[in-house]
């Protein structure tokens, strides 16, 4: 809220004025894209205070999303933009900002140490500039793929928005450097899958799971956790949607949400209200863990396909539900209360399947590791042929959301489905994946697995800042690699992952140790971290596990359950062969790039004497 | 000269009148690319019968080349552009095509099927299309980098230029497939340095070392061997320039020309005119392999910089020479006669330095070898910090031309110089290059190296068509990866190259061995080349020896001559240590783009009818 200087000051404030004057200053036809009937039917804050609220939309059909920032006290500019993982640098910005004189609108890019340069390139096209009584808003569209290299591409997952906000006019956008300026990312999926929302029955009745009253803590990070019950005799029913529930006035704080099932073993749980960590919470909450619903900032209801509903109540299962809310409050904030929570649209009349949830990806274990000091390691757990042959039905099954899952060093996941040794299709890829950001997201496409089918989920982890191998394993700093995908019809398939052969690893160690003539233990009463650890880490041990992971043998889990095998042989399993990968499409140029203007807009024309 | 059907000769022939009647039919500004003095220094035939013939200039300021495409004998149009290794798949194209009412000429790519498409941005500018007496003169230019993923991008080293005939009209540019037309490639170095060249020296004389009235044999390839001598008693001078001399005719046939000088030991060499691989050949000429000049198809003339020159006559040389032709005929013409060859430019008054020739990258030892089946595999070679600190004079050398060599599988070529474990400067690069065409460059800019800096040698091979390990060598069948680099002032340093030390190669076999379960040879008497060709080759034993060259020590060769080291300890040295690695320019994307039109120029306006 502060201005630095008077002049500044003054010069912000004959700005605020022109633009008052101006009401509508730019509009710019819509050239063909007609606004759909709600235009924007996403809407996040920005900054943890929501003076910057996003809306948007997007058109598949034009490959382009529209946006509507809204900047609520505007001071002498803002910018937004997107970069890899949120960062300020090497980002891809529009910029509004002042001389002083006129306002202008561009589209910028900042360079590695944080200067901002205008692009050479206009593709964020400003459509509208219109002053409101909440504030400034700013319409403006930019094509997912531009061709030109300064900028970001938006794909499917995860996008990094960031924004700045510039409390002074600047003499020249080069004169801008972010890092100056109060900053600040939010992760958001920007491009939301284009899917009808299936019918609801006549029978619906709905459920809300909130932990009411909760004072949030004036801490950056809270996990709460709630404790609440379905009715005694709560018969067998299906869920077919769930909304989140978020309290007016803390949209920028909550920041995700799942409620859990409890394990069908226990007679009942203890009820609990507080932070999930606290030494008060009762041990057996951790039994707490088959998901039922999960929202994150951003997304919207979920909705399970029309044949297909999530079985909850009734017998053989638990009545006992855990809510647990992420409060993200980096500015601790104190005395702010809160009931926010999820409300479940479950009917009585079952649907045709079950939907079920089956694993992905790496079994927990320390044989897969990544080593120190890696800027793009990459594990890959497969679902063999032999396991999808065995385990699922002959018309397969359909995959229609997918919940990735990494530990702290997770940048990218993917999973990929092979038929024949050949990539077909991809079922679900986060290239800008944040362990901080897990959702559960419906494919844009369904997905259909085979008998026979194979299905490979690759995570790429960072290790940079790293000095010990990082292996497999519960721990938070341990790793994994995994794709929760949801599904229909269920069946008894509920675990799916792989792992290197345990005595391949062991010939590593024997030849890590040859080569470098140093002591890698490899005695037998040494466990796998150990010997992990005592790998004198250089290009050729790094190179060769690597090169290890791409050739053994693999131990596989195909499981019924984690603890019940499917018959059958599973270790020394060969590594699916694959012989054509998916064409990466080329990005299509937009044609409208021409028609833009080759520099900043003049946003505020004639003003600076107001 | 055939035209299929009697419809498409008549379309054909009206499109030949509809030219000539608009004779010049479409000029554009030149937008302040004033044609320089020459307008197109540099030509080439690209087809063997001379129809097509390629001129153009470069202009490094606005990153652009112009092109100016005689047409001979115009038939229902033609096909220019690039690809990455000459292929009409996957091709960057300009296409002058007509429907038989109108001509167009756009810009266009093919699919890996050779079907054509249109490109969604237009980068080939038509400046102008003009009938001569010669025949159709297409002019326009091209970016260097268009920012458009379907095009080639313009880079130093060889450029694979193609071309096609259309001999009829097509309904559609989409109806033209390359496979069905006469079509062809032709490489050359687009991005000729922009050096000025230095004055001739006043007292400057020449000598012309050509073959006379050979008979050029009706075959594809011929190498000619012919021998000449210098006059008795001949001083030493220094050669300060050199020019091809091309039989008038001949232009398509000769592809490229050496001079070498024979080696001192001996006292005569016999003469001899005739094919160099004869069996009628001496066996001594194989002694004649020392370059004086070397030039290849769409080459100018060679200059030595100002201050140096390389010295041939005079005691302790010798004095015969040998010429080296290699006619390409693919057509087969017979009875063709050409006395071409090289005019040599020298002084008898020295210049202040000799120029000297050094050989950078790997020993020509099968202990560096490439498995088969590899799409792009990488080896390098050292030129260590240890040998030129020993080796350079305080004040370091120029290195101001380069001639990169590899036998058949390479497809790439670059050496980088590195100080203090940073990349500082490419030497030379090569992303398209092929060991058929490989010819003396200068230097865009002249780099220095002292002492105590790394030169690093990488070549990229190719060897999917093969089913053992290429192991390096002499043979054609074998591979080298050299960069013969021209500098001053000549020292005692000719030879700075490096192989894998061979302790830690039999340390990789005694590993594939343990790891694979199967016999590999490795008994002392056993020969480096029998151990590779009983590698079972599979991703792990690919990826580990890639790995291990990566790391192991290298027996650096830091030689006076091939036979003679600089004193010290050269085996087991320890790989120079990269920390930063040279930033790859992001491509500028030219503004210009927007002014292009975004579909065909529409050429023969109101044609058809005539």
């Amino acid at each position: 809220m502060q201005v630095p200087s008077p002049s500044a000051r003054e010069a912000a404030s004959m700005y605020g004025t022109a633009v008052a004057v101006f009401l509508v200053i730019l509009v710019a036809a819509l050239q063909g894209s007609t606004p759909p009937e709600s235009p924007f039917p996403y809407r996040i804050p920005l900054d943890p205070e929501g003076t910057l609220e996003l809306s948007w939309n997007v058109s598949y059909a034009q490959e382009t999303v529209h946006f509507q920032l809204l900047v609520r006290e505007l001071k002498a500019g803002v910018l937004f933009g997107m970069s890899d993982r949120g960062e300020l640098e090497n980002a891809d910005l529009v910029v509004l900002w002042t001389n002083g004189d006129s306002a202008y609108f561009g589209d910028a890019w900042s360079d590695q140490k944080g200067q901002i340069h205008l692009d050479a390139q206009q593709d964020y096209q400003l459509l509208q500039a219109q002053r409101t009584p909440q504030g400034l808003t700013l319409l403006f569209r930019r094509p997912f793929s531009t061709c030109d290299p300064r900028d970001y591409l938006i794909e499917d997952g995860t996008v990094h928005l960031v924004y700045g906000i510039l409390e002074q006019p600047f003499s020249s956008l080069e004169a801008i450097n972010t890092s100056g300026l109060r900053t600040g990312l939010q992760r958001v999926q920007l491009l939301k899958p284009n899917i009808s929302r299936p019918a609801l029955p006549a029978d619906v009745r709905t459920m809300e799971v909130r932990a009411p009253d909760v004072l949030i803590p004036g801490q950056e990070t809270t996990y709460w956790c709630y404790m609440t019950e379905l009715p005694a005799g709560f018969p067998r029913h299906h869920i077919v949607m769930y909304e989140p529930i978020v309290t007016k006035g803390n949209e920028a704080l909550v920041h995700h949400m799942e409620v859990f099932q409890c394990a069908a073993g226990f007679e009942s749980f203890p009820h609990f209200s507080g932070p999930c960590d606290s030494k008060m919470k009762p041990e057996r909450l951790n039994y707490c863990r088959h998901v039922l619903a999960a929202w994150a900032l951003g997304a919207k209801a979920f909705y399970y396909p029309e044949e297909a509903g999530l079985a909850f109540g009734g017998a053989g299962s638990s009545r006992f539900l855990r809510l647990e809310v992420h409060y993200h409050n980096p500015l601790k904030i104190q005395g702010r209360r809160d009931s926010s929570g999820i409300r479940l649209y479950y009917t009585a009349t079952l649907r045709r399947f079950d939907a079920g949830i089956m694993e992905l990806g790496l079994v927990y274990t320390p044989v897969m590791a990544i080593p120190p000091g890696e800027a793009a390691f990459v594990l890959t757990g497969y679902c063999t042929d032999k396991c999808t042959q065995l385990a699922l039905p002959p018309s397969g099954i359909h995959i229609f959301a997918s919940q990735l899952h990494t530990h702290l060093t997770g940048r990218k996941v993917v999973t990929v489905l092979a038929r024949d040794g050949r990539e077909r299709a991809i079922v679900n890829r986060d290239n800008h994946y944040s362990p901080h950001f897990q959702e559960i997201r419906m494919l844009k496409e369904v997905v259909s697995v085979h008998p026979g089918d194979v299905l490979i989920t690759s995570c790429t982890y960072n290790t940079e800042d790293r000095t010990l191998a990082t292996v497999g394993g519960f721990g938070i700093l341990e790793e994994m690699c995994v794709n929760y995908v949801h599904y229909y019809p269920q069946t008894q398939l509920e675990l799916c992952k792989s792992a290197v052969d345990a005595g391949f690893l062991q010939k590593y160690f024997h030849l890590v140790n040859r080569f470098n003539s140093e002591e890698v233990c490899t005695c037998p009463q040494t466990s796998v971290p150990e010997q992990f650890a005592s790998v004198p880490w250089n290009s050729f041990s790094r190179d060769v596990l690597q090169a290890l992971y791409g050739f053994a043998p693999l131990a596989m889990h195909c499981n019924k359950s984690s603890a019940v095998r499917f018959q059958g042989e599973w270790d020394l399993q060969p590594l699916p062969e694959i012989v054509s990968q998916l064409e990466v499409p080329a990005p299509r140029c937009p044609a409208s790039q021409r028609l833009s203007p080759v520099g900043p807009t003049v946003v505020n024309i004639g003003g600076g004497q107001g």
